[in-house]
């Protein structure tokens, strides 16, 4: 009936994170349309120049800047407009000469004999002739050959999630898809006889909601989550519904029946789904405690407590990286960090502290409130957007600066 | 071959925003597991309370604090273990006389009689006895009915973007779905002979690049993406291609062919499509000068520019309020919004300035960094990973604090 000895939360994770790195880190080709926000799988480089050739960003009219020289408003110069050239006119054998000038749409290539490009609306109209009115410097309107992108030039870097910009940029070098990361499949498995996967109207029942937070939050991450229903406090069938979610999952999640109560049959059951079994039982993280994982076949499985806050202490210190290293994101992924102003002192104890916060805009400061609560209760989850982590042992003042991460994505949304 | 004259463009926005207010916030229901980052279209009550009854949140025994007056480890109190109690036994007729204890698994129900819980590892196992070393205060792990959420409590609000905890009290309250705004689908239209749907080795031809990026965009805002494809330089393909994108869609987008240079068509295309066709050609913002909307039977066509830069900041004037707007979002949204110091000092000019920048963390700080490039490089966007829109004639010293809208909520990923 006693806890095991309780782990550094630290530790624990860089023990689960070692231990199946042989699983992680397995690539897919991806269409660029279905390509966002997901992870490059390796460096891009270009094989073209962008532009191709030297063109133009205006509408206007292709010159020899060298037949501006002195031109002004009464003393124009002027020029006998020989041709139309349009995006599509590459290769082009157009060509000017001195006192002429070539139609050219955004886009276009530049004619021989040009080297500069005045804007339509810069110029008059005189019979057939054009007038331009000022001294046009010598490539004015025009992008050179490759000053986008230079062939041979590096242009994404493997490990970057990619943004909307980025398959843009993707699509412009000439790829129709690209080599990504494979997302890692979460299946999520509740315990206790007391839930059920619809609500129904009986007090004795309860929705099972946990899963669906956990869910979401590993899907704002970057996993394909699955709940995959509920695990009745029986060992056998505990033990067949991990064995059965570890066939085709990444990563097993459980959530409930981690602790040393009369019905917490998890850590037996992994211990008897294969070697080593459990790993970490009860780590020194105030809630989260009772969290812990298992590892059968270099496959993970992270057992979280029932109390929901207590269950996202585990999910953010033992899910969360497990998701970043397998879609091979550096540092933070996708779990925005901002620094925020405490609005409060806060002592973290003799262990590692999960505070719950809540950042808030005032004037241009972030503060950040820490969010009282039972650790049972959804509403604290609500009216929180994020959490800090503090080691044991440690004090900071209000107004001090922390790092805070965001639960994910959305809660960008609800800083107000 | 003028433009027409420059709006300002917070009218112009304002007018779109106007001009369209009969068409958005329609709404359905989804379930739940597809309910993440919807916004709620109503207040959310519950009708039930959480917990439904006075339950415990421990793994112990259940027994009536009186006993325990002036317990000490020398002196224990002493319980006889008369039943065991599990979440799925509600209700209970189990009951707790003095000198007794039921044993409690974390979630079960109060026993009559008993008005506290000890966890299992605070008692010593004495024979069929457990003794209690400590006194027990009133109410100890007990969670009390209603304590989480009260029966007739407000506890989501509509307007508010549905994060994964929000999902979970939904479920817990009994709801199986969420009514929520739907999504406005945004046919992106791309005009240019140059263009082509896929990337081929050609350099005269171009990926339809700038229409993965405004898709890519659109979606991250909560919008339903879809590229429609190219718009050939011909004013009847123009007009046809967009009459049929908006007999589907919410919002059209069209890219490029804004202007006023020959091949510029869309505009007349979209007079000729219906009442009033063009209101607002042209805005007082550097890049974006060129572009504007339209209404056809009170559906938007935004016109945004061939160039990416200036595109991205019509984007962002137009298409981003729109999503909101349909989607039922007050404030930003889901666009973040983040307060940064300028690296250097910033002056608008007679326009409204649409700057690119780059936010870095620089130890607790966040630096916003210009990104100059030429407007029609996407290295440029792909450089930067917000913006801001600075009044005219508005002078900014380094360091001043400035906000800074993150193009989407992948960015996030992307301060380092």
């Amino acid at each position: 009936m006693r806890m095991p000895k309780r782990t550094d939360p630290k530790e624990a994770q860089a023990k689960l994170l070692d231990e199946v790195k042989s699983k992680t880190l397995s690539t897919e080709k991806v269409r660029l349309a279905e390509a966002l926000g997901r992870v490059l799988a390796k460096d891009v480089t270009s094989k073209i120049n962008i532009p191709a050739y030297d063109k133009t960003f205006i509408d206007g009219y292709a010159i020899n800047p060298k037949d501006t020289v002195g031109a002004t408003p009464p003393k124009p110069a002027t020029f006998r407009v020989v041709g139309k050239l349009f995006p599509d006119n590459y290769p082009t054998r157009a060509e000017v000469s001195s006192g002429e000038a070539i139609y050219i749409a955004c886009g276009a290539p530049i004619p021989k004999g040009a080297a500069s490009t005045v804007k339509a609306e810069e110029t008059r109209l005189n019979g057939d002739k054009i007038e331009v009115v000022r001294e046009i410097k010598l490539g004015e309107g025009v992008i050179p050959m490759g000053d986008d992108v230079k062939q041979g030039a590096l242009i994404l870097k493997c490990g970057q999630v990619l943004r909307p910009q980025d398959i843009g940029l993707l699509a412009s070098i000439g790829m129709n898809e690209a080599e990504v990361y494979k997302k890692p499949t979460i299946a999520i498995l509740s315990g206790g006889d007391e839930l059920i996967n619809q609500c129904r109207k009986d007090p004795s029942k309860i929705a099972n909601n946990y899963a669906l937070v956990i869910a979401g939050l590993a899907s704002e991450l970057g996993a394909t989550a699955e709940v995959k229903g509920i695990m009745p406090d029986k060992l056998e069938q505990v033990q067949s519904k991990i064995g059965e979610a570890l066939t085709d999952a990444d990563i097993v999640v459980t959530i409930g029946g981690t602790s040393v109560g009369m019905k917490d049959f998890v850590p037996d059951a992994i211990n008897q789904l294969g070697e080593p079994g459990v790993v970490v039982q009860g780590i020194s993280l105030r809630p989260g405690a009772v969290s812990g994982f298992g590892i059968i076949n270099s496959k993970p499985v992270v057992m979280l407590p029932g109390h929901i806050g207590s269950c996202i202490a585990g999910f953010y210190l033992f899910v969360a990286p497990l998701i970043r290293q397998f879609c091979g994101l550096e540092g933070d992924g996708l779990l925005p960090l901002l620094i925020a102003e405490l609005s409060e002192a806060v002592d973290s104890g003799p262990q590692f502290r999960f505070l719950l916060l809540c950042l808030k805009r005032v004037e241009s400061k972030l503060l950040a409130e820490q969010v009282e609560g039972g650790s049972s209760a959804l509403t604290t989850l609500v009216k929180s957007n994020g959490y800090s982590i503090i080691p044991p042992h440690t004090k900071f003042a209000k107004d001090s600066k922390i790092d805070v991460h965001l639960f994910g994505k959305l809660e960008m949304s609800q800083i107000t």
